[in-house]
């Protein structure tokens, strides 16, 4: 399986790791460490505190260059929705990197081979330690394959805020009131789920769940887009 | 003035830009910017949102390699209270760039030129500006300079979490209920304060004021440590 790897990111990015213990230890997930602590392995956590911070560098670069009459509010929206959770996890799905992640049995068996949050981890891991083997520039025509072209071809340009997005729409017309309310909380503190109903001037508009308030509230706000467009 | 800065991130940095403008932005608030409208100048937003990016990989980079067996989540910590708004404004005041940031009179006059948030943003500007004109190990060798050597003198290690560090103390003997009380808000909302009380076993430990519900907390659980030691 690792040989496969190893095949598959020199054929698709030309990358070829110098020191493939890093690699190694990017594919290797806290789970699998705690159930085969004999191998005395390290798991990919600190590559990933690590590469989050040199893609937030390349990403912020790439958008300061690309746009260069953008104000910073917007550079810093753009970069929000280009690094954030399920962007990431996407990514990583695309480079198929989801198939090599070593798991625990726990873990695989409930479902965190397609995880959001731990594919995102997965990603970052990888760049950092591309970016230990072998530097920024590395990296950064890693995400010229893999990032910069859905950007240019505008995947982040439109849906990066649906709550800002939906003020705007509904405000077009005059001012309005649009207000958040969270009607339900479920589940265990780690994996609590959150229903959320927008209303403009107390008229439901739309609903949403997600794994925070936050996000509960922008899945309403997207679903009171689309009835809007319907 | 503008020759004073120069001639000071000379002499104190060995610091000579190249590309004057950079600077020059660098050292230019929004506010200065709006009164002067007829110079078509730049304000220092964008060069602040490069230099936060440069400033978190240097620092990641910097703990990963100084602390090789600190786990992720101390690592984020510590990163979270070198690159945080206080930390980023005391440096900017220690390199004197208080002195230097061009401001609107408005902003001059309520005080801008001591605001946390405008120094901290200046230090993050002077950052993305020194990585445009000279790269990255010209910001590394700056930060060897201005903040490494704080670091590896504890002033982060301690300080960084009171509310874990009060846990820490408090359970050392064995489980007790600790918890934060909000006592009241007050102040409009771009400037409201928050006064928080800290109780353990039902008892108060602790007081605090922030601008914001964590930071009040953060505030009561400093408070409540000092309180244990005398």
């Amino acid at each position: 399986m690792e040989n496969q790897l190893v095949t598959k990111i020199k054929e698709n990015y030309q990358i070829v790791f110098e020191e493939m213990g890093l690699l190694d230890q990017a594919f290797t997930h806290s789970s699998y460490v705690n159930e085969h602590r004999n191998l005395h392995l390290c798991d990919n956590e600190r590559l990933e505190f690590l590469g989050d911070a040199v893609l937030e560098l390349l990403v912020s670069q790439y958008l300061y260059r690309q746009f260069p009459e953008m104000p910073e509010g917007k550079l810093t929206k753009m970069r929000a929705a280009i690094v954030r959770e399920d962007s990431l996890a996407e990514f990583a799905r695309e480079c198929a990197f989801d198939q090599f992640i070593r798991l625990g049995k726990g873990e695989e068996n409930s479902g965190g081979r397609q995880r959001a949050a731990l594919l995102c981890d997965l990603f970052e891991s990888f760049l950092g330690a591309l970016y230990l083997d072998q530097g920024l520039e590395a990296v950064h025509r890693f995400l010229q394959t893999v990032i910069f072209p859905k950007v240019e071809a505008g995947a982040f340009s439109h849906e990066m805020d649906h709550k800002t997005k939906l003020q705007e729409v509904l405000q077009r017309g005059g001012d309005v009131l649009i207000d958040y309310r969270l009607i339900k909380e479920e589940g265990p503190a780690h994996e609590r789920i959150f229903w959320t109903e927008v209303y403009c001037d107390n008229q439901l508009i739309g609903q949403g769940t997600g794994r925070s308030k936050k996000g509960a509230e922008q899945a309403a706000a997207q679903n009171a887009l689309q009835e809007l467009k319907e």
